[in-house]
This record gives C-alpha cells, sequence and structure tokens, in this order.
C-alpha cells in the first residue's frame, strides 16, 4: 500500500488549486482499488438497455460534464456514463452491476471536493443522478419535503420558500450540488449552527442497495424506534453501502426577521467570549457565527470587485453574527442590540456595526463567502477543513500558527469558517514572492503537522467534506482499530462484491 | 416460529398493567432464541474474578432490583448478574463472553417496557452499568457534558443546571433511567419537538463491541464526516451492537423564561392549526405542545388527588402550549399571547388559560403527566406507542376510532401524546363494567388493528419504547425484505456469534 504521506505533488502552472501530480495519483489511487476489468461490449449493451441509448454516453461523451471535478483533481475515467431515469431504473442497474461484478460510482451535482463522484478506471460505471430531479410532495403542515435525489439545492430552497416554509441547508455551491450529493457527503454550510448537517436535516431516505434492492424509507416520522438506524448509515457513507434516489427533507417556519452584525474583536478568544452571550440571549435563533481573520479581509477587499469594509478601522479579527427572529425582525435587531451591548460592556468587542439594509447585510455576507476565493491571486493555498471542539479552537489555532510558521516563516494563515460549529478552514497562503509550485509541494508535510494537533486535540480533519479517494488512506490509518473493522465489517456485510464506489471511504 | 399475534394473554386479577401469561410467554420467547446452555460454575468464576465478589450475584441475589421491570411482563431469568466498576472490565467480560459464546444482555436503569433489558434464561449474564455513574466532563463553552452510560438522567439534567446549562431530554422514568439506556433505546419524552429525541442529543459515544474492544468516540465534535456513523448505529441498538459505556451529550443554554398555556378546542384539526400558528409565532421557541382528550381529563380530574380543572367548562380537546424564551418570561408571554390571539382570531380556540404562577404551571403539566395513570383505576388498558406524520393525526385517530369502537363498541378511547411529533399513545379503556381480563385478553386483536392503519398511513408501530422482546416478530414481519436484511446482515457483521443481546430487537 502507497502511504498517503507520498501523494505526489505536481508543480504546475495552472490557475487551479491542484497541486496532485494526476498521472502519479493515478497509480496511487489504483494501488487502493481492487483489479477492474474493462467493460465488454456485450456488458455495456446491457446497461445501455436499461437506460436507453440516449442515457448511456461513452468516455468522450460525458467528458466535462461528467469526468471532470471542480479542484481538477480526480480525472475521471470511464467507458460508460448511465443517466438512470427511474429509481426503478438505478435498481437495474445495480442488480446488474451486482451479477457481472461491475463496480459503480454514483454521482449527484458532481461538486464534491474529494474525489468521491469520479470513477478511475474504465471499468467503472458512473451512475448520475441528475434526471431523478422531481420534487415529489410538500407536507406543510408536517413541515416536510420529499425529494428526488437528483433536485439540485437551491430548487429545494426555493420550493420551500413558494411554500412558505425554510429548507436551511445552505452551500457555495448550492446551484448545482444535489441532495443525494449532500446527504451522501453529510455536507454542512453555514446553517449548521441552527440547523445541523445535512444529516439532521433528513427523516427518511429511499435508497437502492448494494444487492440491487430497494430500501423505501421515505418516512415523514419524527419518532420511529423500528431496529437499527439504517438512515443514517447510508447518509455520509459517500455511496459505498447503497444509492441515495430519494429523501424526505425537514422544512422550518420561515424566519420573519434576519439581523446581521459585523463585529471586530481583538481575538479569537474574545470571540469565543461573544459566542457564549450570544447564545445565551439568542438560543436557537443565532443562525449564524462566522469569523474571519485580518489578512482574509484584506484578500477579501483587495480582489472582490464591489467589496467595502463594514468597520472603520481595521481589527484582528472578526465575527459575523446573524440573529433570525419567527416574530419580526424587530425582535431579532433588539436580541443583537441587547447581546453587543453586553460584550461590549464587558470590553470583549473593539466595534461593531448591524446592517442598515439589504444590500449592506449582503455585503457582510459577501466578506464571508468571498473568503475562499479571494486567496487565489495571492498564490498558491494549502488548504484544510478541520473541527475541534468549539471551546479549543483559539488554542488549535495557536499550536496551528506556531508549528506552520516554524516550517514555512513567511506563510500567510488565513484560518476562517464556522466558529460556532468548531469547524475551521486553516488555509494557508504562500509567502508573498515565493515560488507557487515549490510552496504546494509541501502540502502533505503542512497537512501532517496541521492534521496532527487536530488529532492530539480530539478533532476531525474532514469536518464537512468527507473522505472520498484524499482522505481515505488518512482514515484507514487514524482509526486503525476496531472502529475500522467496524466499518470493514459492516461494508463487507452489505456490499460482499465491492461493487459500489471501491476504493471511496472505506477500503476493503 | 411462533407467531406473534399468538403471544399468550393471561386473565389475572393483578394490578400492574401486565396481560401476558409470563409461563406461555416464556415458552414463546424459548422459541425466538439459540438454545442457551447453564452456565458453568467454571465460567461464573471466571467472570466473577473480573468484577469481584460483591459484584456478582447470583439469580437470588440479584432478585427485584435487576430482574423484574416495570411492567412485569417478562420476567427476568439469569445465574449470574455482573455489575462491572470500569469500562475495562466490561471490555473484559464481553471478551470472555465472546471467548465462550456467552450471551450477555446489557442493563442501565432498568426502566425500558419492552422487555430489552431483562436476560430471559440462566445461560444467559446480566451485566448492568449502574456503577458507572460519573459525569467525567462539562464543557461550558462547547456546551457538552460527557458521562458513563450508568448516569442517572435526572443527575444529568441537575449537573447541566448547576452549570448554568440545561440538558432537555426528560422521561416520566428520569429519576431512575440511565443515559446507557437513553441511547440504546433512542428515548423520546417530552423535550422533543424542540431539541430531538436521544439520538439528536449525542454528540459521541464510546462502547465496547461484541468482540469486547472498545470504541473510543466520545468526540465533543459538531461536525465530523470520517466514514460510517457508528454512534447512530449503536443509538437505538439495543445493545444487540455493542454495549455503550460512555456519552457526549448536548447541553443547551437555559431558558430565561418558560410560559405556558392550557387551550381547550373543539377538534384535532384546530389542535393542529394551533400548532402550525403556535411554529409560525415562535419556532425553537415552542417547547411542548402536548394534546389530551375530553374523556382522558376526567379520568385525571377523578383519580388524581389535588388536581384541579384550568378550564371553566368542558372542552372536546386540550391542548398544553409551552413556548421558552432565551431573553425573558416577557418575551415567552408575549409570544405565547400573540400566538394564541392569532388562534382566537382564526376561530381555532375556545377558551385558554395562561398559567399566572409556577403552581399553576405545575397544575397544567399534572394534567399531562398523570394521563396515564389516571386509566389505571378505570380498568384494563390496551396501549399502544405510535405515530404518523403530524398532518395525518386527526385522520388516524378517525379510522382508528372507527375501526376499535365497531371491534369493541364500548371502548373509552384515550388518545393523547406529543401532537407536535406526531407522536399518540392510543390507549383504550375498557368498557365501563366490562370483565376486564377479556377485554385485555383482545390486546392482540386490537393491536393488530390500530397498527394495521398506522401501517397505511406510513406511521410506526414504535415510536419512542422501542422494540425489545415484545416487538420483535412484529419488526421481524413488518419489515421483511432489503430493510430487514441489511439490519441482519449488519447484526451478524459485527457479532457473528449473535452473543450481545440475543432475541432482542433483531432475530439472527
Amino acid at each position: 500500500m502507497t502511504d498517503f504521506g507520498e501523494l505526489p505533488l505536481r508543480a504546475d502552472n495552472r490557475s487551479t488549486p491542484c497541486c496532485v501530480d494526476t498521472a502519479r495519483l493515478g497509480q496511487y489511487i489504483g494501488s487502493m482499488t481492487m483489479p477492474t476489468a474493462p467493460l465488454d461490449a456485450a456488458l455495456i449493451d446491457r446497461f445501455t438497455a436499461i437506460v436507453g441509448q440516449s442515457n448511456a454516453l461513452s468516455q468522450d461523451e460525458a467528458g466535462a460534464t461528467y469526468l471532470t471535478e471542480p479542484r481538477d483533481l480526480f480525472p475521471g475515467k470511464s467507458a460508460l456514463v448511465l443517466r438512470p431515469g427511474s429509481v426503478d431504473e438505478v435498481s437495474a442497474i445495480v442488480r446488474l452491476a451486482s451479477e457481472t461484478r461491475t463496480p459503480i460510482v454514483p454521482q449527484g451535482g458532481n461538486t464534491g471536493l474529494v474525489g468521491g463522484q469520479q470513477p478511475r478506471s474504465e471499468g467503472e460505471v458512473l451512475v448520475n443522478l441528475s434526471r431523478l430531479d422531481q420534487i415529489r410532495e410538500i407536507d406543510p403542515v408536517g413541515r416536510t419535503i420529499t425529494v428526488d435525489a437528483g433536485c439540485v439545492l437551491q430548487r429545494v430552497q426555493e420550493a420551500a420558500d413558494e411554500a412558505g416554509l425554510f429548507f436551511p441547508l445552505s452551500l457555495g455551491a448550492q446551484g448545482s450540488c444535489q441532495i443525494g450529493g449532500n446527504l451522501s457527503s453529510n455536507a454542512g454550510g453555514t446553517g449548521v449552527l441552527a440547523y445541523g448537517n445535512s444529516r439532521d436535516l433528513c427523516l427518511g431516505i429511499e435508497a437502492v442497495l448494494p444487492s440491487g434492492e430497494i430500501i423505501h424509507g421515505l418516512r415523514r416520522l419524527k419518532k420511529d424506534n423500528r431496529g437499527y438506524d439504517l438512515r443514517n448509515l447510508l447518509i455520509g457513507a459517500e455511496g459505498t453501502l447503497g444509492i441515495i434516489t430519494g429523501a424526505v427533507l425537514k422544512l422550518f417556519p420561515k424566519p420573519k426577521g434576519k439581523e446581521i452584525a459585523f463585529v471586530g474583536l481583538s481575538s479569537v478568544e474574545n470571540a469565543l467570549k461573544l459566542l457564549s452571550i450570544a447564545e445565551g440571549h439568542a438560543g436557537a435563533s443565532l443562525t449564524a457565527f462566522e469569523f474571519l481573520p485580518l489578512i482574509g479581509m484584506r484578500f477579501t477587499l483587495k480582489h472582490t470587485e464591489g467589496a467595502r469594509d463594514p468597520m472603520d478601522a481595521e481589527y484582528p479579527w472578526y465575527v459575523l453574527v446573524e440573529i433570525s427572529s419567527q416574530r419580526s425582525a424587530e425582535e431579532a435587531g433588539a436580541t443583537l442590540e441587547a447581546l453587543l451591548t453586553e460584550a461590549f460592556e464587558a470590553g470583549l468587542v473593539e466595534d461593531a456595526a448591524i446592517a442598515q439594509s439589504e444590500a449592506q447585510a449582503a455585503n457582510f455576507w459577501r466578506m464571508r463567502e468571498e473568503m475562499s476565493w479571494a486567496q487565489k491571486p495571492e498564490g498558491g493555498s494549502i488548504k484544510h477543513d478541520v473541527s475541534v471542539p468549539v471551546a479549543s479552537v483559539p488554542e488549535f489555532l495557536r499550536r496551528a500558527d506556531e508549528a506552520v510558521l516554524a516550517a514555512i516563516p513567511d506563510a500567510r494563515i488565513v484560518a476562517f469558517g464556522h466558529l460556532g460549529d468548531g469547524n475551521v478552514h486553516y488555509n494557508i497562503s504562500q509567502p508573498v514572492g515565493a515560488d507557487k509550485a515549490a510552496f504546494l509541494a509541501r502540502w502533505h508535510e503542512i497537512g501532517a503537522i496541521v492534521h496532527g494537533i487536530v488529532a492530539e486535540m480530539e478533532g476531525s480533519f474532514s469536518a464537512e467534506h468527507g473522505i472520498g479517494v484524499l482522505k481515505a488512506e488518512e482514515l484507514r490509518r487514524s482509526k486503525a482499530g476496531p472502529e475500522y473493522e467496524a466499518m470493514r465489517a459492516i461494508k463487507t456485510s452489505l456490499d460482499p462484491f465491492g461493487i459500489l464506489n471501491p476504493g471511496k471511504l472505506i477500503q476493503i
């Protein structure tokens, strides 16, 4: 087994954040999967007959849409891309795959960042769920929406809104990611603080098991204690235990008012104390608590057209606080003012601005949303998606900064994200004037340092992006022992031939 | 396999709600388990050596404390009761059990209602977790509490309260039930509407697997996407996949104010409309929405000392609405008044009383809490714990009432419970003057009618009490097919010798 620490990095000059030598990556990945025989023509015909000629694409026909992914790290390879139009077609595909031991890779909106949705050999069949895109039912009293897995997240948000309700899952990729993928990767986003991860927003699922059999679990029940929790097992399994084809999602009353403040602070410790005060005042009405560093603000203001600094002066740290009220904008505003007043009196806050208009609120959010992109013009960026206990975020930052700066003295650390969830996007921009390729070549060296500290602090090296191919070996190493063996036993028991998304998440 | 429909009923005159002929039940249960050899003296010595003589009890010594349960439906039988004092001792016990293929039954506070915590033959070893009763850590910033599985729920509530925080799980049995059992049965209760089931309140678990190996999963992370969700698989598994020995639980900011109204309504449909209005006004601040029928109110007022009717007149239905505010009692009161005003204006509400004192609030809650006990003096009661989609509760009641009254014309139906969760305690008191034994002998006939309607309405025959022994056969029948087979595959993969709580929940 090739050690993940040796994952080859490529020195290139492309503008994508890609830094992995895809040719060598291919060899590396190859070592993690079972050998896959190419599909023969007769088998391709049998798969094609299930979905019809127009929904069975060759590698050339599928091309960029299905076989490249956002970071261009995991080049897709597949002799056959299928676009089933019904759950029964998905079932028939998997049944045939099971019979013929053909590996299947399920794919939704193809926005995943860890390579989970990409086939890696011509012998793997890609099954794209996009044609399963119906909103099946909205229950306004029970506040649920039942959807096909291929529904784009934004469409679900809009359908909820039209019904006078609210679906809180919110991600950068929401215009193209699909619910099936959101659930399979247990996607996070900015709504987690008040509403939870994707897992917490799902009441029931329908899925095709590795045998091709369908689990009809589209339950709309808030309480149901009938046996093992297969729903939560399939959620977050990245398509390795079954293909999610439909889901019942929770909807929420639409907040009647939202108020947002942009706050300048001298330290992350103070941001954490502000969080406690905000939670004490607002409880579940605290719907966002994001944190940003000064350097990130400077990058955003420099590289984002039309972005304006919400503050009159610079501060070491910033926090974006959002309060939602079920009663009125006034109530949200009163809560926000009350918590800020308490924080000011406690000397925790340097300055604060409350958005006075929708445009201003949008500008506040823009500071947060552009933070990732604004690092690009500054050169190479080594990225991490980690979480630690919320109270440990300051200590994590202190230790990680010290270790990273010891390794790369002029590195520019842009640590930001979901403070209320303990989820830090710990990104490191290259030193000014450094060689980008040489900097990016240290990705794994730096990753090992950062993830080592995360492990010591009982954190996670995969907070919201999943495992896929990118972190499969790290998962195997870090969970070695009974936990990994239990996962492997479950995988083997449900997918004895290892046909579903082989090599992703779990190694059997 | 004996069909569950034939579960023998006993005509007796005991005051417990028991109605099952335990002798014949024993034969029935026996048919569901693997044959168990009695423990030999040498093996008992080996187990005893792990926990020490004083923590290894014989059947006679264990007696009532460990081997009888609340409903007296499932008489316990075990030659050996072990009380381990550490996780390592639990691990050593299970390791020895695995080596010797000895069946193990884990037990917490012994308050379960479906027999999951009772051993059923002298060859089964009972492992009681009560000595693992330490509160390990409270994290006031991250708002978590880390506890041993044997901590009594009420102690956890109190520890949270002392730390200025709030643990919302709340059950009738909270003075004796333990966290390990709460999680193993995914207990519900009155806090589910705003805070979720036990499952939703747990961030991490520590557990001993059937191999005796320990999973160290006491994570305090709000986001962690590293592999399959073993935590949720073990939660609700009723000790059949592992023994939970510790847990990290979520704490919440303590509400600064709570206000409660008792509302009289003409129909359950109107109660449902009131629920929508309440959710619209209060969102997550709506912390209880319980419903009660007139007949249940009459029983409670008649049989509960000191109980007073909160209303001046009688109404067909009642609802108890609780609003919690993070800011003040005034805010909670304003929200409550606003939603009641809207409901009055819409003609949904006949009368409403808002509690003016803690004593009055306690009296309102008492109406709800005594409802189960108040049925006892009225004779035999056939009970169900079902859930349907919230919007379907009125239709369920209409159909179930019609079918039950067709079977037993003068039956007195007392349907009450957690309307906001779609969870109905559909209890049926015997006709006035009827023969109690003859009435109770129809438990399964009536159960089949009620559960049949529940199934047609895509509901659950086990909303919050679990499967245990009582509903294991019904689970097998109702989920027959890929879902049950997937559960069975998981059980077999993790517990190949079937030593953990055999015959409970799943039949292998």
